[in-house]
Protein backbone atom coordinates (compact mmCIF):
# COMPACT_ATOMS: atom_id res chain seq x y z
CA UNK A 1 0.00 0.00 0.00
CA UNK A 2 1.10 3.24 -0.62
CA UNK A 3 1.88 5.33 2.16
CA UNK A 4 -0.21 8.93 2.96
CA UNK A 5 3.42 10.50 2.48
CA UNK A 6 5.57 10.21 -0.39
CA UNK A 7 8.46 11.68 -1.04
CA UNK A 8 10.19 11.65 -4.40
CA UNK A 9 14.03 12.45 -4.05
CA UNK A 10 17.88 12.07 -5.16
CA UNK A 11 20.17 10.72 -1.98
CA UNK A 12 22.58 13.70 -2.14
CA UNK A 13 20.38 16.57 -2.98
CA UNK A 14 20.61 19.16 -0.10
CA UNK A 15 17.10 20.13 -1.17
CA UNK A 16 16.12 16.72 -0.61
CA UNK A 17 17.64 16.52 2.91
CA UNK A 18 16.34 19.92 4.29
CA UNK A 19 12.35 17.65 3.61
CA UNK A 20 14.00 14.62 5.14
CA UNK A 21 14.97 16.40 8.24
CA UNK A 22 11.69 18.48 8.65
CA UNK A 23 9.57 15.21 8.40
CA UNK A 24 11.79 13.70 10.68
CA UNK A 25 12.11 16.47 13.14
CA UNK A 26 7.93 16.10 13.20
CA UNK A 27 8.04 12.39 13.74
CA UNK A 28 5.92 11.66 10.02
CA UNK A 29 6.43 8.26 8.52
CA UNK A 30 6.66 8.57 4.63
CA UNK A 31 7.89 6.19 1.69
CA UNK A 32 11.18 7.51 0.37
CA UNK A 33 11.64 7.22 -3.66
CA UNK A 34 14.75 7.61 -4.93
CA UNK A 35 14.98 8.87 -8.36
CA UNK A 36 16.70 8.66 -11.59
CA UNK A 37 17.85 11.73 -12.49
CA UNK A 38 19.21 10.78 -15.69
CA UNK A 39 15.74 8.74 -16.50
CA UNK A 40 12.91 10.40 -14.35
CA UNK A 41 10.22 8.59 -13.55
CA UNK A 42 6.52 9.33 -14.81
CA UNK A 43 5.11 9.72 -11.31
CA UNK A 44 7.74 12.67 -10.94
CA UNK A 45 7.18 14.28 -14.18
CA UNK A 46 3.41 14.16 -13.10
CA UNK A 47 4.07 15.32 -9.85
CA UNK A 48 6.23 18.73 -11.03
CA UNK A 49 5.41 19.28 -14.30
CA UNK A 50 6.52 23.00 -14.08
CA UNK A 51 10.73 21.94 -12.98
CA UNK A 52 10.38 18.50 -13.37
CA UNK A 53 12.63 18.63 -10.19
CA UNK A 54 13.22 17.01 -6.90
CA UNK A 55 12.46 16.92 -4.14
CA UNK A 56 8.88 16.62 -4.40
CA UNK A 57 6.55 15.77 -1.38
CA UNK A 58 3.50 13.70 -2.40
CA UNK A 59 0.48 14.26 0.87
CA UNK A 60 -2.94 12.46 -0.04
CA UNK A 61 -1.65 12.28 -3.91
CA UNK A 62 -1.52 15.53 -4.02
CA UNK A 63 2.24 17.46 -4.37
CA UNK A 64 4.00 20.08 -3.11
CA UNK A 65 7.54 21.13 -4.84
CA UNK A 66 10.37 23.58 -3.69
CA UNK A 67 12.11 22.55 -0.69
CA UNK A 68 11.53 25.60 1.20
CA UNK A 69 7.64 25.77 0.61
CA UNK A 70 8.05 22.10 1.92
CA UNK A 71 9.44 22.69 4.76
CA UNK A 72 6.78 25.48 5.41
CA UNK A 73 4.05 23.17 4.27
CA UNK A 74 5.62 20.26 6.23
CA UNK A 75 5.51 22.98 9.67
CA UNK A 76 2.12 24.06 8.96
CA UNK A 77 0.68 20.53 8.88
CA UNK A 78 1.90 18.68 11.35
CA UNK A 79 2.25 21.57 13.83
CA UNK A 80 1.87 20.10 17.11
CA UNK A 81 5.17 18.80 17.33
CA UNK A 82 8.70 20.31 16.52
CA UNK A 83 7.48 24.22 15.18
CA UNK A 84 10.06 25.30 12.75
CA UNK A 85 9.04 28.70 11.67
CA UNK A 86 8.83 31.02 14.98
CA UNK A 87 5.25 32.17 15.64
CA UNK A 88 6.60 36.30 16.01
CA UNK A 89 5.96 37.41 12.30
CA UNK A 90 9.31 39.46 12.45
CA UNK A 91 11.13 36.21 13.72
CA UNK A 92 9.15 34.15 10.51
CA UNK A 93 10.31 37.14 8.07
CA UNK A 94 13.88 36.73 9.11
CA UNK A 95 13.64 33.16 8.75
CA UNK A 96 12.66 33.60 5.10
CA UNK A 97 15.17 35.89 4.34
CA UNK A 98 17.91 33.62 5.65
CA UNK A 99 16.41 30.64 3.85
CA UNK A 100 16.29 32.39 0.94
CA UNK A 101 20.25 33.66 0.99
CA UNK A 102 21.23 30.12 1.86
CA UNK A 103 19.01 29.52 -1.21
CA UNK A 104 20.10 32.13 -3.44
CA UNK A 105 24.39 32.07 -2.18
CA UNK A 106 25.61 29.12 -0.68
CA UNK A 107 24.34 26.62 -3.39
CA UNK A 108 25.05 28.60 -6.25
CA UNK A 109 28.72 29.38 -4.72
CA UNK A 110 28.72 26.13 -3.51
CA UNK A 111 28.03 24.99 -7.40
CA UNK A 112 30.63 26.82 -9.15
CA UNK A 113 33.56 25.86 -6.85
CA UNK A 114 32.69 22.05 -7.85
CA UNK A 115 32.51 22.70 -11.08
CA UNK A 116 34.73 24.68 -12.22
CA UNK A 117 38.62 25.07 -12.19
CA UNK A 118 41.78 27.97 -11.74
CA UNK A 119 40.63 31.73 -10.96
CA UNK A 120 36.46 31.08 -11.34
CA UNK A 121 37.00 28.34 -8.90
CA UNK A 122 39.16 30.47 -6.34
CA UNK A 123 36.72 33.63 -6.90
CA UNK A 124 33.62 30.53 -5.88
CA UNK A 125 35.41 29.62 -3.06
CA UNK A 126 36.05 33.13 -1.74
CA UNK A 127 32.93 33.87 -2.45
CA UNK A 128 31.39 30.51 -0.35
CA UNK A 129 33.35 31.22 2.81
CA UNK A 130 32.61 34.74 3.01
CA UNK A 131 28.69 33.61 2.92
CA UNK A 132 29.55 31.34 5.53
CA UNK A 133 30.75 34.54 7.62
CA UNK A 134 27.42 36.27 6.93
CA UNK A 135 25.93 32.93 8.18
CA UNK A 136 28.55 32.61 11.28
CA UNK A 137 27.93 36.41 12.06
CA UNK A 138 24.14 35.96 12.11
CA UNK A 139 24.35 32.77 14.46
CA UNK A 140 26.46 34.52 16.73
CA UNK A 141 26.05 33.06 20.02
CA UNK A 142 23.20 31.02 19.35
CA UNK A 143 22.94 26.88 19.55
CA UNK A 144 21.22 26.89 16.56
CA UNK A 145 19.38 29.31 14.32
CA UNK A 146 16.43 28.87 15.70
CA UNK A 147 17.82 29.78 18.98
CA UNK A 148 17.42 27.23 21.80
CA UNK A 149 15.61 24.45 19.29
CA UNK A 150 16.42 23.55 15.43
CA UNK A 151 14.39 25.83 12.78
CA UNK A 152 13.73 26.79 9.72
CA UNK A 153 17.23 28.42 8.96
CA UNK A 154 18.95 25.27 10.53
CA UNK A 155 17.30 23.05 8.53
CA UNK A 156 17.56 25.15 4.97
CA UNK A 157 21.20 25.28 5.86
CA UNK A 158 22.26 21.75 7.57
CA UNK A 159 22.35 19.61 4.35
CA UNK A 160 25.41 21.72 3.01
CA UNK A 161 27.46 20.06 5.96
CA UNK A 162 27.03 16.72 3.81
CA UNK A 163 28.75 18.92 1.05
CA UNK A 164 31.52 20.32 3.33
CA UNK A 165 34.53 18.10 2.62
CA UNK A 166 33.78 18.11 -1.47
CA UNK A 167 34.31 21.60 -1.04
CA UNK A 168 37.17 21.63 0.97
CA UNK A 169 38.68 18.87 -1.50
CA UNK A 170 37.57 20.77 -4.48
CA UNK A 171 38.69 23.88 -2.78
CA UNK A 172 41.61 23.04 -0.75
CA UNK A 173 40.53 24.61 2.02
CA UNK A 174 39.33 23.43 5.76
CA UNK A 175 35.72 25.06 6.78
CA UNK A 176 36.88 24.54 10.22
CA UNK A 177 39.69 27.34 10.03
CA UNK A 178 37.77 29.46 8.58
CA UNK A 179 34.00 29.58 9.81
CA UNK A 180 34.72 27.09 13.26
CA UNK A 181 31.16 28.55 14.68
CA UNK A 182 29.46 27.01 11.52
CA UNK A 183 31.54 23.93 11.82
CA UNK A 184 30.52 23.40 16.00
CA UNK A 185 27.20 24.68 14.63
CA UNK A 186 26.94 21.60 12.35
CA UNK A 187 27.97 19.23 14.74
CA UNK A 188 25.69 20.13 17.24
CA UNK A 189 22.83 19.43 14.40
CA UNK A 190 24.17 15.79 13.59
CA UNK A 191 23.94 15.13 17.43
CA UNK A 192 20.21 15.16 16.64
CA UNK A 193 18.94 11.64 15.31
CA UNK A 194 16.48 14.14 12.84
CA UNK A 195 19.80 15.37 11.64
CA UNK A 196 22.26 12.64 11.59
CA UNK A 197 19.46 9.92 10.02
CA UNK A 198 18.73 12.23 7.13
CA UNK A 199 22.09 13.77 5.62
CA UNK A 200 24.70 11.52 3.68
CA UNK A 201 28.37 10.64 4.04
CA UNK A 202 30.73 13.88 3.08
CA UNK A 203 32.55 11.24 1.83
CA UNK A 204 30.62 9.79 -0.81
CA UNK A 205 28.78 12.78 -1.62
CA UNK A 206 32.54 13.96 -2.44
CA UNK A 207 34.26 10.37 -3.50
CA UNK A 208 31.46 8.99 -5.35
CA UNK A 209 29.56 11.59 -6.80
CA UNK A 210 31.73 14.91 -7.28
CA UNK A 211 35.19 13.87 -8.12
CA UNK A 212 33.90 11.13 -10.69
CA UNK A 213 31.35 14.24 -12.09
CA UNK A 214 34.61 16.71 -12.30
CA UNK A 215 36.57 13.89 -13.95
CA UNK A 216 34.01 13.24 -16.77
CA UNK A 217 33.32 17.15 -17.09
CA UNK A 218 37.56 17.59 -17.66
CA UNK A 219 38.20 19.61 -14.43
CA UNK A 220 40.40 17.06 -12.97
CA UNK B 1 8.24 62.65 12.61
CA UNK B 2 8.90 59.55 11.13
CA UNK B 3 6.11 56.95 10.26
CA UNK B 4 5.88 54.18 11.82
CA UNK B 5 5.99 52.13 8.33
CA UNK B 6 8.63 53.65 6.62
CA UNK B 7 9.29 51.83 2.41
CA UNK B 8 12.85 52.40 0.36
CA UNK B 9 12.29 51.79 -2.64
CA UNK B 10 12.61 52.50 -6.55
CA UNK B 11 9.75 54.01 -8.40
CA UNK B 12 10.04 51.37 -11.32
CA UNK B 13 10.92 48.19 -9.04
CA UNK B 14 8.23 45.38 -9.61
CA UNK B 15 9.48 44.42 -6.05
CA UNK B 16 8.84 47.37 -4.33
CA UNK B 17 5.79 47.83 -6.32
CA UNK B 18 4.69 44.34 -4.64
CA UNK B 19 5.21 45.95 -1.31
CA UNK B 20 3.31 49.14 -2.14
CA UNK B 21 -0.20 46.93 -3.77
CA UNK B 22 0.12 44.85 -0.37
CA UNK B 23 0.18 47.98 1.86
CA UNK B 24 -2.55 49.18 -0.01
CA UNK B 25 -4.48 46.35 0.22
CA UNK B 26 -3.97 46.20 3.80
CA UNK B 27 -4.69 50.48 4.08
CA UNK B 28 -1.62 51.04 6.05
CA UNK B 29 0.01 54.05 5.46
CA UNK B 30 3.69 54.64 5.31
CA UNK B 31 6.02 56.97 4.44
CA UNK B 32 7.96 56.94 0.63
CA UNK B 33 11.39 57.17 0.53
CA UNK B 34 12.81 57.12 -3.42
CA UNK B 35 16.40 55.02 -2.99
CA UNK B 36 18.92 56.64 -5.89
CA UNK B 37 20.45 53.23 -6.75
CA UNK B 38 23.52 55.33 -8.07
CA UNK B 39 24.55 56.70 -4.68
CA UNK B 40 22.32 54.18 -1.87
CA UNK B 41 21.26 55.98 1.43
CA UNK B 42 23.10 55.34 4.49
CA UNK B 43 19.74 54.09 5.48
CA UNK B 44 19.23 51.57 3.08
CA UNK B 45 23.15 49.79 3.84
CA UNK B 46 21.97 49.83 7.20
CA UNK B 47 18.83 48.61 6.83
CA UNK B 48 19.95 46.13 4.10
CA UNK B 49 23.84 45.30 4.86
CA UNK B 50 23.46 41.72 3.26
CA UNK B 51 21.93 42.68 -0.04
CA UNK B 52 21.80 46.32 -0.55
CA UNK B 53 18.91 46.38 -2.03
CA UNK B 54 15.55 47.78 -1.88
CA UNK B 55 12.88 47.15 -1.34
CA UNK B 56 13.41 47.73 2.54
CA UNK B 57 10.35 47.74 4.43
CA UNK B 58 10.55 49.06 7.56
CA UNK B 59 8.58 48.94 11.23
CA UNK B 60 9.18 50.21 14.11
CA UNK B 61 12.58 50.24 13.14
CA UNK B 62 13.31 47.31 12.18
CA UNK B 63 13.91 46.11 8.60
CA UNK B 64 12.52 43.41 6.21
CA UNK B 65 14.23 42.58 2.89
CA UNK B 66 13.07 40.85 0.20
CA UNK B 67 9.70 41.50 -1.40
CA UNK B 68 7.91 38.40 -0.96
CA UNK B 69 8.95 38.12 2.36
CA UNK B 70 7.84 41.27 2.90
CA UNK B 71 4.42 40.58 1.45
CA UNK B 72 3.96 37.39 3.48
CA UNK B 73 5.27 39.98 6.91
CA UNK B 74 2.86 42.43 5.74
CA UNK B 75 0.07 40.04 5.74
CA UNK B 76 1.00 38.22 9.36
CA UNK B 77 0.92 41.95 10.57
CA UNK B 78 -1.90 43.06 9.58
CA UNK B 79 -4.12 39.77 9.63
CA UNK B 80 -7.34 41.21 9.95
CA UNK B 81 -7.77 43.40 6.68
CA UNK B 82 -7.69 41.51 2.62
CA UNK B 83 -6.10 37.98 3.50
CA UNK B 84 -3.23 37.82 0.98
CA UNK B 85 -2.11 33.77 1.76
CA UNK B 86 -4.60 31.42 1.87
CA UNK B 87 -5.82 29.73 5.35
CA UNK B 88 -5.27 25.96 3.96
CA UNK B 89 -1.41 24.84 4.24
CA UNK B 90 -2.01 23.09 0.44
CA UNK B 91 -3.17 26.66 -0.85
CA UNK B 92 -0.57 28.49 1.21
CA UNK B 93 2.13 26.28 -0.37
CA UNK B 94 0.87 26.52 -4.07
CA UNK B 95 1.13 30.43 -3.74
CA UNK B 96 4.22 30.21 -2.16
CA UNK B 97 5.31 27.98 -5.12
CA UNK B 98 4.18 30.14 -8.07
CA UNK B 99 5.09 33.20 -6.19
CA UNK B 100 9.00 31.57 -6.03
CA UNK B 101 8.19 30.83 -9.89
CA UNK B 102 7.74 34.55 -10.97
CA UNK B 103 10.14 35.30 -9.10
CA UNK B 104 12.48 32.94 -10.72
CA UNK B 105 11.43 33.07 -14.46
CA UNK B 106 9.44 36.15 -14.95
CA UNK B 107 12.23 38.41 -13.43
CA UNK B 108 15.05 36.95 -14.91
CA UNK B 109 13.74 36.27 -18.86
CA UNK B 110 12.37 39.17 -18.57
CA UNK B 111 15.71 40.82 -17.74
CA UNK B 112 17.26 39.24 -20.45
CA UNK B 113 14.41 40.32 -23.25
CA UNK B 114 15.86 43.99 -22.14
CA UNK B 115 19.26 44.06 -21.90
CA UNK B 116 19.77 41.59 -25.02
CA UNK B 117 19.54 41.66 -28.42
CA UNK B 118 19.53 39.40 -32.10
CA UNK B 119 19.53 35.73 -31.09
CA UNK B 120 20.12 36.01 -27.03
CA UNK B 121 16.85 37.96 -27.06
CA UNK B 122 14.98 35.91 -29.29
CA UNK B 123 15.37 33.17 -26.84
CA UNK B 124 14.41 34.95 -24.02
CA UNK B 125 11.26 36.67 -25.16
CA UNK B 126 10.07 33.29 -26.35
CA UNK B 127 10.57 31.95 -22.78
CA UNK B 128 9.16 34.48 -20.96
CA UNK B 129 6.20 33.88 -23.54
CA UNK B 130 6.19 30.33 -22.41
CA UNK B 131 6.24 31.53 -19.04
CA UNK B 132 3.10 33.43 -19.02
CA UNK B 133 1.58 30.93 -20.42
CA UNK B 134 2.16 28.27 -17.89
CA UNK B 135 1.01 31.31 -15.63
CA UNK B 136 -2.12 31.82 -17.70
CA UNK B 137 -2.85 27.91 -18.00
CA UNK B 138 -2.59 27.70 -13.55
CA UNK B 139 -4.95 31.01 -14.08
CA UNK B 140 -7.50 28.74 -15.63
CA UNK B 141 -10.86 30.58 -15.38
CA UNK B 142 -10.35 32.12 -12.05
CA UNK B 143 -10.98 35.87 -11.90
CA UNK B 144 -7.64 36.80 -10.01
CA UNK B 145 -5.15 33.83 -9.03
CA UNK B 146 -6.67 33.99 -5.14
CA UNK B 147 -9.01 33.09 -6.69
CA UNK B 148 -12.70 35.72 -6.14
CA UNK B 149 -10.21 38.18 -4.34
CA UNK B 150 -6.38 39.76 -5.08
CA UNK B 151 -4.19 37.07 -3.46
CA UNK B 152 0.06 36.59 -2.72
CA UNK B 153 0.49 35.57 -6.48
CA UNK B 154 -1.53 38.47 -7.96
CA UNK B 155 0.55 40.54 -5.87
CA UNK B 156 3.60 39.24 -6.80
CA UNK B 157 3.04 39.16 -10.89
CA UNK B 158 1.42 41.86 -11.13
CA UNK B 159 4.23 45.17 -10.98
CA UNK B 160 5.39 43.46 -14.44
CA UNK B 161 2.17 44.74 -15.82
CA UNK B 162 4.07 48.10 -15.82
CA UNK B 163 6.73 46.41 -17.47
CA UNK B 164 4.87 44.68 -20.15
CA UNK B 165 4.98 47.99 -22.59
CA UNK B 166 9.01 47.57 -22.60
CA UNK B 167 8.90 43.86 -23.14
CA UNK B 168 6.38 44.22 -25.62
CA UNK B 169 8.56 47.27 -27.17
CA UNK B 170 11.99 45.69 -26.86
CA UNK B 171 10.55 42.11 -28.42
CA UNK B 172 8.39 43.55 -30.70
CA UNK B 173 4.92 41.19 -29.95
CA UNK B 174 2.21 41.79 -28.01
CA UNK B 175 1.37 39.94 -24.34
CA UNK B 176 -2.29 40.42 -26.19
CA UNK B 177 -1.65 38.43 -28.49
CA UNK B 178 0.08 35.64 -26.94
CA UNK B 179 -1.64 35.94 -23.87
CA UNK B 180 -4.84 37.21 -23.61
CA UNK B 181 -6.15 35.82 -20.68
CA UNK B 182 -3.17 37.66 -18.41
CA UNK B 183 -3.85 40.84 -19.93
CA UNK B 184 -7.37 40.47 -19.25
CA UNK B 185 -6.46 39.43 -15.54
CA UNK B 186 -4.41 42.44 -14.97
CA UNK B 187 -7.27 44.82 -16.38
CA UNK B 188 -9.11 43.60 -13.99
CA UNK B 189 -6.56 43.89 -10.84
CA UNK B 190 -5.74 47.51 -12.33
CA UNK B 191 -9.47 47.67 -11.59
CA UNK B 192 -8.80 48.01 -7.95
CA UNK B 193 -7.13 51.21 -6.44
CA UNK B 194 -4.20 49.53 -4.55
CA UNK B 195 -3.08 47.99 -7.56
CA UNK B 196 -3.57 51.47 -10.13
CA UNK B 197 -2.51 53.97 -7.57
CA UNK B 198 0.90 51.26 -6.60
CA UNK B 199 1.77 50.96 -10.59
CA UNK B 200 3.90 53.07 -12.35
CA UNK B 201 2.90 54.16 -15.76
CA UNK B 202 4.13 51.03 -18.63
CA UNK B 203 5.17 54.39 -20.90
CA UNK B 204 7.12 55.76 -18.54
CA UNK B 205 9.24 52.45 -17.49
CA UNK B 206 9.80 51.74 -21.33
CA UNK B 207 10.57 55.33 -22.72
CA UNK B 208 12.18 57.03 -19.30
CA UNK B 209 14.44 54.44 -18.45
CA UNK B 210 14.41 51.11 -20.62
CA UNK B 211 14.74 52.21 -24.40
CA UNK B 212 17.67 55.05 -23.04
CA UNK B 213 19.22 52.22 -21.12
CA UNK B 214 19.22 49.99 -23.98
CA UNK B 215 21.14 52.86 -25.76
CA UNK B 216 23.63 53.25 -22.62
CA UNK B 217 24.49 49.37 -23.76
CA UNK B 218 24.57 50.01 -26.91
CA UNK B 219 22.17 47.68 -28.09
CA UNK B 220 20.30 49.92 -29.86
Amino acid sequence: MTKVVVLLDFWLSPFGMRVRVALAEKGVEYEYREEDLGNKSQLLLQMNPVHKKIPVLIHNGKPICESLVIVQYIDETWKNKAPLLPSDPYQRAEARFWGDYIDKQIYSCGRRLWTTKGEEQEAAKKELIECFKVLEEHLGDRTYFGGDNLGFVDVALIPFYSWFYAFETCGNFKMEEWCPKIVSWAKTCMQRESVSKSLVDPLKVCHDFVLPRRKTLGLD
